[in-house]
């Protein structure tokens, strides 16, 4: 199987999730909720999530049930892609929120939903998101808390990373602790998910966990370097928004500690300065994070992960999934968007 | 048993609640969310969900192995406290983001959450008392969906709500399904759920329903009704507010039903106008409401209610539970605050 094979297979993946997400959608009564949920999920996304969980599931579905290759659904097939939608809706229902709380204007080059719709119709359609996907646990496998642990796991880590923007510098072991809440739960959950939904054994479980917590630890590091160097017609959204809320990142923490004295005054300068006077000093933050080597240095961080993440997975016997699950997390540390 | 005692084991029962409630918000790591919460939650709240819940299970524990009147409170009965805190949790969350949408300024006499920690922190708080509230679910009884269904009910009535305002007038049955949604499926469900703790057979975990559903759709219609009618000093918050925000409620709804034509048009008038010039007429539309007796309608409409959810109770077996619930009932239509 050739690369272009393995891509038109996670293509293949992403339309069938979707398609069961369209038709759960559609089946909501009230036409507010239903056509801000329309416009507010359907945009384009990776549905990394819940493809972790499918290709996790198949990885430990050692009787060969719910390979999708076939040209059928069968039932237990469609009863994982289902059950996979519960770790989009969560991290859909935390980006509206997250978007009225950052005050964020587009995602993805569209208007962010709560410009279109407003706060109020927002808040609330993250929370029916939240327990949409809370119904899909529940509904599943008896280990439904997977998804609330990690659902309370990212909102502490938002606190803590507010806490940790009101002090002057943090270090590198803050940060992870911010990011391995904030985004590492949920992908780890979302594998995790994957094999309880096949009843896999502990240490698939574990290897999965592994798995999914490197994954995403890399995955928001590399989205760390975007919001300082991506391209904004790429990635859909407005560069410098990190530096700008003053939420310190792993480019700038190594910049931080690298930087002579002169430059490290300047930073605290401007980190002591407002959102919008911070905002003006992007570019020449960006040339200071590049001198230092900031970006190169988190890159390397983000590939030392995936390496592990891979690793993990030796644990699996050799298959297409697996090929695939490594596949998804190199492609992690390769995307621009 | 008298009246006194009987309040006072109502006391009881909520000082042993937020007790557990005070340990597990305690132990909060995140300094902001712990006192944010210990700020928002705290505030003399009746409590009357999880007090439902403790009651049912007491109702339904055909061993009286939970009954708290002895001087120690056993395990079992402990995990019955426990478990009752979900549907406090909920109520509590939903009302942190029902502050904020609804731009309300006080509850209970004090400033809104919101308006001391920021609708930023508040909205993560919220959603984290949701997900706490799940977790207790599923922790506790096979049936988590209780929860996530009451929730999600709650909030497909917000959409169904909202969309009432932007109609012209509504009636009765427009009103019920709102508030059956809104107020009743979170009472009802803290019924069922005592129920379900205790393994309950299906014909109590149907009377319990009803009772609940029963209550639930009174509470909201002395709710609506003291939204107009109350006294701000007891009830803590400022008045008019479904008035100004063209939340059309029973009292309204009979007014406009038996008005004439000249006081129909008058309020078809005040419906059209904005927020602020509708709230200029409060006095007046209050005036109409008593004139047209709707106030004495609705409050017949909640007592027949409690009548019926009384009657459910009758299925129980008499006990000092199902004395205290009936009371409990009663006491909905009877309060002022």
């Amino acid at each position: 199987m050739n690369r272009d094979d393995l891509f038109s297979c996670f293509e293949q993946e992403k339309n069938i999730i979707e398609q069961q997400m369209r038709i759960d959608i559609g089946s909501i009564e009230s036409d507010t909720l239903r056509e801000l949920l329309e416009y507010g999920i359907f945009n384009g996304g990776k549905r990394i999530r819940p493809i972790l969980t499918v290709l996790a599931a198949k990885l430990c579905d050692h009787s060969g049930e719910i390979d999708a290759s076939k040209p059928e659904i069968s039932p237990q097939s469609l009863a994982i892609y289902k059950a996979s939608m519960a770790f989009e809706y969560l991290h859909c229902g935390s980006l509206l929120h997250d978007d009225i709380i950052d005050h964020a204007t587009t995602r993805r080059g569209k208007a962010c939903t709560h410009l279109v719709w407003g706060d109020h119709s927002v808040i609330l359609a993250g929370d029916f998101l939240h327990v949409r996907s809370m119904l899909l646990a529940s509904q599943n496998v008896g280990e439904s808390d997977i998804i609330s642990r990690a659902l309370g796991a990212m909102i502490e880590a938002e606190f803590l990373q507010q806490h940790n923007s009101t002090r002057d510098m943090i270090d590198e072991s803050d940060y992870v602790a911010v990011i391995e809440g904030k985004t590492a739960s949920l992908l780890q959950a979302a594998c995790q998910w994957g094999g309880l939904l096949m009843k896999c054994s502990k240490l698939e479980l574990e290897s999965l966990a592994v798995y999914g917590q490197k994954i995403g630890i890399a995955f928001q590091i590399v989205d760390d370097i975007l919001d300082y160097a991506g391209n904004e017609n790429k990635t859909g959204k407005a560069l410098g928004n990190d530096w700008k809320e003053r939420k310190i990142t792993l480019p700038l923490i190594e910049t931080f500690k690298k930087a002579n004295a002169e430059d490290k005054a300047w930073l605290e300068a401007r980190l002591a300065e407002s959102p919008e006077e911070r905002f003006e000093h992007f570019g020449y933050v960006t040339e200071l994070i590049k001198r230092y080597d900031g970006f190169v240095y988190s890159n390397e961080y983000a590939c030392a992960l995936i390496k592990e993440a891979k690793d993990a997975l030796d644990f699996f016997p050799k298959s297409k999934w697996r090929t695939m699950l490594a596949m998804l997390a190199d492609s992690i540390v390769t995307r621009e968007t």
